[in-house]
């Protein structure tokens, strides 16, 4: 009965804990996790980058929401999205995206049948509203298919691909993180499988570093640096130090490979 | 067994992860919900409305402990009161208010059985040790008798009831979101039921608006605007923007409503 | 199964998720408590006195997994130790240095055995590939033992340790809380047990108080005071105002006191 919460409402916010009351009360078994509620406001392509790296870490059955909707309470849908062995709920804005460029879905279905709704739906509120009490009826046994029709019409987020070119790929910071790593749209299997990393150049404004290191500690303090971290991103680095301030650099700055 | 906590101790702190051990120690099966740890030092204010406008979504039998406590280790009281279904746990400094205004308790207990606190009690922390322990017991089946007598004479709020008159409302900003929503603490229930919003106006500094949208994406970008929000609190936004910013507006600050 | 998390990757990160979702997909019935994820970047100071102040709190057999962690990748080692009636884990970088400070682990025994890692390691996440997996193998009866072979050459951190003379003590502030409290690395413990604190000089840059306070109300608003807080630790405040920035103080900061 785990679900995962993602979301823009900020880290002080209490809209989160207004969601995890509405499904604990359909739910009393749930575990609720929180993935972020730090996601920049509106930000959908760090929303997606975010759940792409998180929510596969989760185990089977796990239920994910995620909430980046400055749509909500106009015309645009809500969906579930099987994904893998998970089920995958968000606003129809792409914020799904990067989940669905690594694990297709075998079907997409657009939340209408409003008797899983709360009875009340607030124009501002739909993760507490309609989300919320989707998450815990599906937790419950509800079938997909029972939420809504199936579509196959959902919105692609463009800018979470990088464009691969034969010696260069070109992306941008999809996210920063509290060590003022930059994180880019960048990924290992985007890049050719035998290539010398000791030789590449990574470009990002003025700067351009030469090679990747393979840990933050690999030189002295203060040394800027690329690596692939974690999540197989390519992400910039300063040893010790916020390669966000070294760089001056922001979420959608651009970063180009070449070799 | 579910108990919530909100405090204004930062979500930062390992304060709040005290009050867990304390609470897990007698209460393993306890599921405890962080409502909001964010409330500003001190701010008694936006603590009642947060509170006010998050508990009540919790389940039957919910434990609501709340700490915005400047008064720690003085005289002030610490109060249980039985509030609709819930238990709701807090100093005697009109934290409760905005519950109870909205659902009169049945009865508000003073703690005043040492008892159920732990052996030693911090001057600085008594909400590890004294309200922890006691959600803890209530959790367990103490009766709220049990902790100490009854009282009438406990805190009230002013500053969360606005002013109403025949055609207009004054009031003030009680929280600010993290999308920079100011939410005031007009409420929908404190305006005539058959009155046509369209024609309001809504004065914040020298700013004035007429009407209220629906919801935020009612118009373009970088529109100011006013709704009633999830929680039926009047709210000030700004489309994909922040209306703290474009209103120059701190927690506070006055509000107008009139027709 | 109650397993707690200490870490500096900000309150924000989705990294923590990550490290959950490993936890639980090996021990569902896992409980897993945040104490704070916003120990300052690479500050092993602030993290080894968050976790000396919190992790004692909790029942026995919890698991605390301790991650700040700047050598993340290199060689240095990372540890298991019995304290008490609890298992720690951290990297062997001093993080530990409070609690064995206050109760020395009977062994403490270095993570080599990879058998219990993921299968994968990332050169800078051992949190989520090697420590989040062994608390999960702990909580399931694996036996410390098991993880690796016993040391006795681990990494002691000089600056938790305040500097005791005949009538004085020197210390440092090692963390500052969200209401701009300084606490520092003094504690009652270190102080003569018959002293008569009213006399007591307490200096900190420019600035010189004498006597101590019993909680944050005893004088008026605006008043700076030093008290010893809900840990034990001399902390210098300021009533219903921040310390830090009464003081201009930061972390690090000289804090003398003598009599």
């Amino acid at each position: 009965m785990l679900i995962t919460l993602t979301t823009d409402f900020g880290t002080d916010s209490p809209y989160v804990a207004q969601m995890k009351a509405v499904i604990l009360a359909m739910q009393p078994a749930a575990a609720i996790v929180d993935i972020t509620h730090a996601i920049g406001p509106q930000n959908i392509l760090q929303g997606a980058a975010v759940v792409q790296d998180t929510a596969p870490w989760f185990p089977p059955n796990t239920i994910h929401v995620a909430v980046v909707d400055p749509g909500v309470g106009t015309a645009r849908r809500l969906l579930l999205a099987p994904i893998g062995q998970h089920l995958c709920l968000a606003p129809d804005n792409g914020l799904l995206s990067g989940l669905m460029d690594d694990t297709p879905p075998t079907a997409v279905f657009s939340l209408e049948n409003s008797h899983f709704w709360r009875p009340t739906v607030s124009p501002t509120f739909h993760g507490r509203d309609i989300l919320a009490p989707v998450a815990a009826h599906l937790s419950r046994g509800v079938l997909p298919h029972e939420l809504g029709p199936p579509i196959d019409d959902w919105q692609r987020l463009p800018g979470l691909q990088p464009q691969v070119a034969a010696c260069e790929i070109r992306g941008q910071i999809v996210a920063i993180d509290a060590f003022g790593n930059l994180l880019t749209n960048l990924r290992r299997r985007d890049f050719p499988t035998e290539l010398d990393f000791r030789g590449v150049s990574i470009r990002i404004g003025d700067h351009r570093l030469v090679g990747l290191a393979t840990t933050y500690g690999d030189h002295a303090p203060g040394t800027p640096l690329a690596l692939f971290g974690s999540s197989t991103r390519l992400e910039l680095a300063c040893v010790n130090g916020s390669a966000a301030r070294h760089f001056a650099a922001h979420s959608g700055d651009r970063v180009e490979v070449n070799w």
